[in-house]
Formats: C-alpha cells, structure tokens, sequence
C-alpha cells in the first residue's frame, strides 16, 4: 500500500484528479477503453490501493469495489479529509477481509475523482478538465477499466469481488461480463437495476448541482468557484436515504442543537438539520460535483437484466461463480426484495448462492458500519470460498 | 363561494397575496393574533373560500384545512393555474363532504401566499413584502387564526374540521385547543408530532432555496428576479416522497421518455426524471419560496404532545368530538404508526375514534386522490355524525 499523510486544508480536488496519492495505472493511447457511449477513451488512467501481498500463483486477490462517493482508499489515511479508510472494519490485518491471507485491490471507479479518469480529469485534447466532454460512464465500463488494471497486475482469475451499493452493482456487472474470471462474488446492499425512485433520488441531486450557477455547464474549474452549495444539498437529500426512518429518530429523534427551545428561526434548530448541513458542507470538499453527476447517472443506467433480453437469469446462465448475497432489512434505497431477484436469477441457473437479511435498523449504510453479522458471514463464506478454491491459510506470526 | 376565472399567464404570485381572488376577513390593528413566537400579529388579513349555505342555526360548517403546498381553493378553478380545485374529488355536491348539505370552508393558513397574511404580504410597517421579517408560525397559530375566520362567520361551533397531511396537524390542534367547538374531526395520513425523517426532507428543500443566489436572503420580489431554481429542486426532492416506491414503480419504472435508448447525457432520459421536473417548474408558478420555508418549519415544529408535557393522550383529555383517523399503507412519510398514536392517545382518554387504515400503493398523496375507499369511509362517518349532531337530511331537487 501507498503510505499517505494527511494534507493540509484547501488542497484541491481536481489536483488528486490529475496527480493522485495512489498507485497509478497509465495506459497508452494505442490502448484506449471501449465504453458504452460508443467512444474509445484514450489515454486511461486508473488510480489504485493494494493491501495485503499477491502470492506467487497470484490466486489471492480480491477486488473491492467501491460505491457513489467512495474511492480507492479503503483501509489508509484519506488524502484529502485525513481521516481513515471508508472499510477499515471489514478490511485489514485480522479482518473479515483479510489482509495477512488476501491481496486486496481497489480501483476509483472511471468517472470519479480520486485519480482514475473522469470529469475532474484533464482532457489532454484541451488541456483542460474534462467537464461535461467526459463521455457518458455505465457500470459495465467500470468493470471494463478493472478488468484493465487486473489484467496488468497480471491476475487471471480474482478470488473474490465484493462491494456494497454501487460497488455490489459492479460486483454483479463482473460476475455477468468475466464470469470465468471470478471465483466467488458477495454484492452486498444492491439491486440488479435502478428502480423509478432511485432514479428520482439521483435526479433530484443533479439538478441540485445544475441549478448551483457556479456549475456552469461543468466548466467551473476555470471560473475559481466550485459549485459547493448545489453539491451540497445533492449529498443532503442523498444522506437521508442512506440511513432508516428507525436509525434517525434513534440518533436524532427531534432533539435540539445545543438549545432548550426552539429559535423560531431557520437556524439548525434540530440535531438532525445540523448533521444534514455537516455532511453537506464536508462533502464538497472531497468530491467533484460533476463526478457526482456522471456517477448517479451510472447507476440510473445500471439494469442487467435489459443486456440480456430483459431476463436476469441470463446474465448468470451455466455461471461457476460461487455467491453471497447480503441485504439489510431497513434499507429501503436497496430493499431485500432487489438482492431477492437476484438470488431467483441465479437459482434458475443452478449457481452456488448463499443469502443472508440482516436485521438491522442501520438502512443503506449498514455495508460501511461495525455489524457483527456482516462481518461473520463475509469472513464466514471467504474462509470456505477458499477451501474450495484451495487457497492456503494466512500465516500468523 | 367567489367565482373565478383563470388568469392570463404571468399573473405574478405576490400580486395573489396582497389582492387574492377570493373572500377576506380583513382584522384591524386592535385585533392582533397572538403568535406561539411571541409577536401579536397585526393587522391580520385571512382569505378564503366558502362552498354551500351556512343553515340558519350555523351548524352545518365544516372547516377544510389545507395541506403544505395547497390553498383555500378547494374546490374552484385556481386563479393561478386555471386547474380545478386540489380536493374536488372530496367536496362538492353529492361528493363525501357534500355542499348540498354542508357548508364548506377552506381558508389560506397563515404564512401562505394566496391572501392569507404571510411572508409574501407587505409589511404595513415597510410597504415591503415581509419576507424574512414575517415571524416564524406554527400550526397552532394557523388554527388561531382561523377560529377568528369561524368567530367572524357568527359559527360557534364547527361540525366537522378535516384535512390531510398539515391539514391533519391542524384538524388535531383544533381538537386539542378547541375541543367544545369542533363535533367530529376527520385527521388523514397526518401524524402528532414531525419525525427527524420529515425534519431531514424539510431541511434539503430549505437548504435548496436558500442556495439559490436569487432567493437573497426572502428580499428577492424587489429584485425582480425569485428563486425558482431552489423551490423547483426543493418540491422535487419532496414530492419523491409523496409517492409511494410501489406507485412510483408501477406509473414509471424505468420507462424511456419519448425515446427507445439512453443518450448517454444528463437530458431526462427516464419518464420519472421528465415527471419531477415538470412537477418542479409548474409549482414555482404558483407558490411562494418563503412561504415553503415558513410551513416547512411550522411543521417541524409540531409536537402536540410537547405543549401536554410529553403526554399526548393529555392534548385530548375528556374530549367529547369524534375522531375518524385515517392512514394510508403505503404512506412513508406519514405512516400509520404516526396515526396509531393518535389512535392510542385517544383511547386512553376514552374518546369516541374510528380508525381506517386503507389499503392502497399510492402513498402519501393518496388523500388528494380517486380513492373511493376514502369516499366512501368519509361519508359514512359525516353520515353517523350528523345524525348524532342532530343535522337534517340535505334536500335533493
């Protein structure tokens, strides 16, 4: 892994989007990326995080994928926020996802702007960042880009992929598209397609962020200003969706802000406005807000099933992936009925699928928490997934 | 009730709340309002309309209480869309709430826009519209200044109050401060108390506005210009949540709008993308942005079980008016948890109460829709009450 250090405050995004505090993977022109908008994107770059050691016969790596507004720092200091990795509980030394025994691998997904390319990104025809002329970016693009950097880190068949949101929409677009090159695959907290009101959420962020007249038309690098107050009512409206109506009133309930009674003003009277306009106002100052865009609409066009005539179980026909497949019983962004469709398409084909429903009030975000039962049954099917595929066990010291 | 013609286009949302189209109870300065913020409000103007004849004992009123986003025009053509009545499938002649029968009023609550004293309305002090200045209002204060409406109308007591969402907040708080002059009360998919879910909502639309540079601090109608773009993002995001996951489904899905691809750009591509932002652009024509800002933070501050000291069976001790509460399945803004409370708090103080949970996948709006279990569920109770109120047949021609 990349040692990071903390940076210090008004270091910019878009400068990670060009010269990142990662591993960088930088393919040549004469290697361009086919993309579903029917371009071929050339020159590449895709920024990374490795943990763990690859074995000799390159059979123990795993490749988290991450979701909307995560990146490649798993399990290090962030360069940007200073603060740790967004999987420190699920991934590292002794972890559910096992460091000493794995070799873990994550990329910043094509189209974010941590240091793989995106909107954020200079466009070497103009010389300046991308912007809106970033072609369209789908899922299976994503996985393309990843299967990119696989193939150079000269893996043939990855042991696992595993992600939670948009990463468990990659981890399903892996399985369909390489299926012969993943051994077993845990989507966590996803759905095989965006449904209308997930659509409408996403839709809602991005015209937050285009009506920010500091947006203008994308091309805000130029103008010194960033579109930060759109951006952050898109990551307030997003939050709330993230977590259950029971986890809200538990954390927040109608408690005041530091008050006895209420201010008869707009000020963040309630505990619950003051951690909105927190998680707004933190949030622009890691993330670029047109990869906010370009990445919501990812996923608005993520529908598996549609590549495939419309039936999913095509998507997994005669497949020897082995699966598990974890949801949470109050997310209702990714409810249990989505990761249900999933296990029905891949029973229809005879996969290997194991499913668990974890009973938690935590909603969405419950994948990046400390829940004991997420961490049994991930560590639980890795260990058996790797008797099967004959890995050795970790040496301890 | 007043006859009204639609307007020609452009017919400007402050012009309404100065010189409504409607009925005025114009109350001078030595008849403040009271406010819960602790300012005596004067002078106090109320618009509002009326639907049937008021009988010659006055008791046959019943009171129609409007909801966030509606008005006082119940059941006329809007004089600034030109559209029928909000609630025209409830009340009418031989409708549920039949105007052959009862007599109907609905006023604009305080803080409104369409002629009701609100942050839209000069400020007698100024000559300037309130904006900001207008102090922050409750629901309580709403339900103040409509039994001055009721007092003006010679009514002593009302025979039904009703409404749906913030019409609910106010049919309870009629219940809770006016128990002798409301006989039955009929509170729809409403809830005591706002949750820290609906706190969040409330607070992105909020946050929406007041991003928008034109809002200018509410100061904006001198500007010339109004914070459309804020307000359009701000009903958006909160009319996601009037539907229902299932309802949003079955009416869009993932349904291509006017188109068989996706074009790989940020155009609305989806139906449910096209919907939201027609719902968006049409709303800001007839509504105003403080105004959202006023009763979204009314609502907020609802507890009515605050006001009894954390007891709300205390808000209904020995009430003698009888309650019909209904809830809607599918609502999970206001679910049916909200109205069992209600439920509960008034059987513990032995009160007369009908609950009906209607079984529907439309969601919170489904109040404001073709329901006829609502129908018929409504007029069966108006039916039983009024024969206990001792109320005459209505005379059919």
């Amino acid at each position: 892994m990349t040692e990071i250090k903390p940076l210090k405050a008004g270091h910019a995004t878009w400068r990670e989007a060009d010269a990142p505090h990662s591993l960088v993977l930088r393919l040549p022109a004469t290697q361009p990326l086919m993309m579903d908008a029917g371009i071929a994107l050339s020159p590449l770059t895709i920024a990374y995080q490795t943990y763990g050691t690859l074995n000799s016969e390159k059979t123990n790596a795993i490749l988290v994928c991450h979701a909307l507004t995560g990146d490649q720092h798993v399990a290090n200091i962030h360069p940007l926020t200073g603060k740790p990795g967004w999987w420190e509980t699920m991934v590292g030394p002794g972890k559910p996802v096992d460091t000493d025994r794995y070799f873990v691998i994550c990329s910043n997904v094509l189209g974010g702007c941590l240091g793989t390319t995106g909107p954020a990104s200079t466009n070497p025809a103009t010389g300046k960042p991308y912007g809106l002329d970033m072609p369209m970016v789908t899922i299976r693009d994503m996985v393309r880009a990843q299967a990119l950097l696989i193939d150079h880190l000269g893996i043939e068949k990855l042991f696992c992929v595993i992600g939670g949101s948009m990463g468990g929409m990659q981890v399903l677009q892996w399985a369909a598209s390489y299926p012969e090159r993943v051994f077993c695959a845990i989507p966590i907290a996803t759905a095989p397609r965006h449904s209308s009101q997930n659509i409408a959420f996403n839709e809602v962020g991005r015209q937050a962020v285009m009506a920010d007249p500091d947006w203008i038309h994308g091309q805000y690098f130029e103008s010194g200003r960033l579109p930060t107050k759109g951006l952050a009512v898109a990551r307030m409206a997003a939050h709330i969706t993230y977590l259950s109506d029971e986890a809200l009133h538990r954390k927040f309930g109608r408690k005041l802000q530091n008050k006895t009674a209420p201010t008869f003003s707009f000020d963040a009277d309630f505990q619950i406005e003051s951690y909105l306009r927190h998680q707004g106002s933190t949030f622009v100052e890691r993330f670029d807000a047109n990869t906010y865009l370009y990445l919501t609409r990812a996923m608005d066009y993520f529908d598996l099933a549609e590549d495939y005539g419309g039936t999913l179980a095509l998507a997994f026909k005669d497949i020897k992936t082995r699966f598990c497949i974890v949801s949470f019983t109050s997310d209702w962004l990714f409810p249990t009925a989505a990761s249900r469709a999933i296990v029905h398409a891949l029973n229809a084909g005879g996969a290997s699928v194991s499913f668990v429903e974890i009973d938690t009030d935590k909603g969405h975000d419950a994948f990046l928490l400390d829940l004991p039962e997420l961490f049994t049954t991930t560590s639980g099917f890795l260990e058996s997934s790797a008797r099967a595929f004959g890995l050795k066990e970790a040496k301890r010291a």
